[in-house]
């Protein structure tokens, strides 16, 4: 036991959703092991979170519920980026082979890539030759990293000093071509979403740049209860491009960036171990197994700004400055990030990134009618009222509240509630609805308290603000 | 000019973003007709929406402020679906070509995907003999369509009536290999994104689902205030699938759902033009130019869910029940109802969905803190102060707010303000300050008023919740 895992009481089986009362097929839901870490595979079955299928190899089927988290953690993080000044883009999947060229990628990472065939063979014919002897058809691939794509965004305007930071941001699928055997469960996928950011810079705005990036990623961990952080700064290699000068500088500004970070962390030097092209600080976390993920990155890269021949107006109204540009990313894969929760939290998710965030329980059939509507205000403004045609607006709370009224005994719809993982189960009886209260306990708690539906609606919208 | 252009008064040139002060490359941007309506292209490139590249022909390049428009168009339906009983999927891109067999896109549409070709030469060489022989490397078709994904989803778990209608959303990129001469612009793309949904049900819940559908199309489109709408019922054609009864009841519930239409709104029938596996209702705008699109549809299929062998336990436990599929999109094609939106308004974006929500205006060099300091009020939530070290919270107000600070005359900036779009002008002069206020105008008259920061806000708050 690490200190990864927080205590959250003892560990519940977890079972079905109720009011979604599917089952998984023991055949197709549960042969795969889907997770390096088996209880990852047995949340997700429980929870019914997410699946795998033959037809696509290292790709994942995220479930409604599995969804509303991957969802969540989206959310949470474009809004951490939007404070941060990022500006997110939407950019293709596919490039043209050139493009992998002049990126480099076909060189180096060519095994990596899926490669797609297109229309062009039919209506292209005359550029076609060169595939056709080497036997491809390739005349895409499918990117595995946003890079490219932003560095042609960069270069499509006239860009000048005042601009910069310019920081883009993505979160678009990515497909790395792993060999089958390399495929384990969320950890090691081929298709995956990064919170992927560019920040394309001056050599002068690199420590702000890195220092904020670091204290988001310090504060998102520290959100989650992630405590068991590592920072690796890798330096440079002895083949490098880029001049000496810039990498020491680079060098020196993240070693006084780590050196400054809040409480004090810890972190050590990989002498020689950055890419040829820029240092870079990898960010890992132990999971509840002991085992070591890469999660966020920071990495400096003096080639593809070259390569793409990036350029910006200086204050001198030179046309020939050089960006230097920052990979970043503070969840890392998302998939990953997701598998490391599930370990980390046990199923037990907290309150605002729980996919059953509460259940409401008529006592008797008497009840039903008032559980439906207690459900519907503690659903928040986005659900609303079923009944009006007012539409859904753009802000406002969404809390996943279910009801059960099923025609079982309140005893055991309370046991399949806390085994469901609900973090909060409302009981509503014939003396609840005469003193206008509901009768709440937790998960983790035989505790009764008796509220009203708008204080337990305050402690929903308090819970996701202090995000517990 | 057609009804689709409300009034908004004359159009205004609109010219670039202030605070990025980027100007189009004339050779990259510029050179590509984007759309059907030269108009798209002008605002697009006016107000740096979005941007194409040979590198990814039929693939858009969502600039940041484009960015910001197609989000909102996301969260807006993400919200309406929560409410209409949704459950959102992330659902892989690649599947074997084997699955594509299953649906029958491999026998009918392979023409129109594009082949991928993984790393299984590498390690599976031993099922890979047949795909040699006719020299195609496809291993992998890129879905078009997110139909087989759902119905893997459908069928991965034992389902029961008392859990239909299992309604399925997702957002996915999809990519059809459109001949490169029939791609323009935003409306004819190879990589599109659907506001797509599949709704598995009992012939019984035809009637409820359809009529939902259909509401939440008009409620949308009124919301755009787009008018010009027509509906358009295709029945049964000489081939077919499916029972005759099935078909018999299932057109007449989808008449009855058009004759029952809020506003009476009109439909026609096209006889005969069903697919062979479901009657269906298109739903087609008329753009500014005259030209109809088809947005929202309506499609009935009694095969997909055949070619799965999909079934769910009825009410007398019987095993061999299969449920009807629909098909079901609002927007259709985000990219296209972009495009309809972008001649809709001529670039004079509502607030509520503007990517430029107002301006802050300091008069003079000693505002300019004060100037940040209400932008940063105005900006809501989400953004809050950049100074704390809270975290922005999962739900709140984000509005598009910058400060115009530049040293240059205000009677310049006011009107650059307006050609670039901005709903809002917020001017700061000492009056203002000393009274307490500030001096506001909007995009269309020149009428000035003085308001207090948080009335300005809490008219933001109103106009986002109106849809205005």
């Amino acid at each position: 036991m690490t200190t990864l895992v927080r205590s959250t009481g003892r560990a519940l089986p977890l079972l079905t959703h109720i009011r979604i009362p599917y089952r998984p097929k023991s055949s197709t839901i549960s042969t795969e092991p889907i997770s390096t870490a088996n209880s990852n595979a047995t949340i997700s079955n429980k929870q019914l979170l997410y699946t795998t299928d033959e037809s696509s190899p290292g790709s994942v089927f995220f479930l409604p519920h599995g969804t509303r988290v991957f969802n969540k953690l989206v959310t949470f993080m474009k809004h951490q980026q939007i404070k941060y000044g990022f500006d997110e883009v939407i950019t293709p999947l596919l490039y043209k082979t050139k493009l992998w060229e002049t990126s480099g990628h076909w060189q180096n990472y060519k095994e990596d890539m899926f490669k797609v065939e297109g229309n062009e063979q039919r209506d292209e014919v005359e550029h076609d030759h060169e595939h056709e002897h080497d036997h491809s058809h390739a005349q895409y691939g499918l990117k595995p990293m946003n890079c490219p794509g932003h560095c042609l965004i960069f270069s499509k305007l006239e860009r000048s000093y005042s601009e910069l930071p310019v920081r883009l941001s993505d979160f678009s699928s990515l497909h790395r071509n792993e060999a089958s055997g390399a495929l384990t469960g969320l950890t090691r996928v081929r298709r995956f979403h990064q919170d992927d950011g560019h920040i394309f810079c001056e050599l002068s705005q690199i420590d702000k740049e890195i220092s904020n990036t670091i204290k988001l990623i310090q504060d998102t961990y520290s959100i989650f209860g992630i405590d068991k952080v590592e920072f690796k700064l890798s330096t440079r290699p002895e083949k490098y491009m880029g001049e000496l000068a810039t990498w020491d500088a680079a060098e020196a500004a993240l070693a006084r960036v780590l050196d400054n970070m809040e409480g004090q962390a810890q972190w050590s030097v990989r002498e020689g171990d950055g890419a040829f092209y820029g240092p870079k600080i990898d960010v890992l976390v132990t999971d509840a197994f002991g085992k070591q993920h890469q999660v966020g990155t920071v990495q400096l890269d003096f080639q593809l700004p070259a390569r793409f021949e990036l350029q910006y107006v200086g204050r001198d109204g030179s046309r020939d400055n050089r960006p230097i540009m920052v990979h970043r990313a503070v969840f890392g894969s998302l998939e990953r990030f997701f598998a490391i929760l599930l370990d980390h939290y046990q199923g037990k998710w907290p309150f605002w990134i729980n996919p059953r965030q509460a259940v409401v329980i008529p006592v008797n059939e008497g009840n039903s009618e008032i559980a439906e509507s207690i459900g519907q205000q503690l659903r928040g403004e986005i659900v609303g009222s079923l009944n009006t045609s007012a539409m859904s607006p753009l802000t406002g709370h969404n809390f996943w509240v279910d009801v059960d009224s099923r025609n079982s005994p309140v005893g055991a719809r309370i046991k399949e509630a806390i085994q469901k993982g609900y973090s909060y189960i409302v009981m509503v009886g014939d003396k609840d609805v005469a003193k206008g209260t509901v009768a709440v306990r937790t998960r983790d708690s035989r505790k009764v308290a008796d509220l009203k539906v708008e204080e337990l609606y305050q402690t929903f919208v308090d819970l996701e603000k202090a995000f517990k």
